[in-house]
């Protein structure tokens, strides 16, 4: 059973930054993870959520759903992003969450098998970021896993 | 004459994370800008710099040249990120430089020209994050501009 508060924890100490955030793990059911962030550490000059910060709750999200996928199997790794893209769709002007989601668990069962073959595999990873329960933002990740 | 200095702290005041991140704006020459971030507070489990910092920096980068750009011309206008998009293309080991350039005086006119008329212009923008004197990222990052 993973302890999301330790996960929380233990990424705040890895990125002190995820910390300065305020950026914490809050849902995990073995396919889809969330993560919150609150608006005040996070605001920008037009009292809304920063750029900066909604790309990187973007990343954070994708980043933790594969730590989780793999600290679940025992896989110790490390993963590296290697592309992030964010559209930006409306403001947000509330505390945000942002999930990712393995959608298609053939996949990400060929993502393990390649991961035990060749010792890092690439996976591309979806999340939204959402505020007052509307999508404010959509981003995606391309992360590379490495066995360590 | 622009403080960078001034308009520096302005910016941390207005984005607590710019300050968190310890960005910097360190030149200015009317085209080009660049911005500097220590490694410490931006780094990440393998002490390399974290994703989400590299694409914040590449954005403030996007940011601060529209920003001085208004400013020297006392434009009063609200800047927004519409998409924001981050290749990282090596590690970054230690503290990095973005710079964000104005390549085509043309385009500029037309932006500006734009904001006269409709109040309102789009621009994509290329940041090149630098490490080490080798490019470790790009960002390009399409800013909206409303005349306020």
């Amino acid at each position: 059973m993973v302890n999301l508060s330790e996960v929380t924890t233990h990424l705040q100490n890895d990125i002190p930054i995820i910390r300065a955030m305020g950026i914490e793990l809050v849902a995990w059911d073995g396919l889809r993870v969330a993560v919150a962030a609150p608006l005040a550490p996070n605001q920008n000059h037009a009292d809304t959520a920063f750029g900066g910060s909604i790309a990187t709750v973007g990343i954070v999200a994708g980043y933790a759903l594969l730590y989780l996928i793999f600290l679940e199997r025992q896989i110790s790794t490390r993963i590296l992003i290697q592309k992030s893209a964010t559209d930006y769709l409306r403001p947000i002007d509330e505390d945000m969450t942002a999930t990712a989601t393995v959608t298609d668990a053939a996949m990400l069962e060929e993502f393990l098998e390649t991961m035990k073959r060749k010792r890092r595999a690439r996976m591309e990873i979806e999340s939204r970021i959402i505020c007052r329960n509307a999508t404010a933002a959509t981003h995606r990740g391309l992360f590379v896993a490495m066995v360590y």
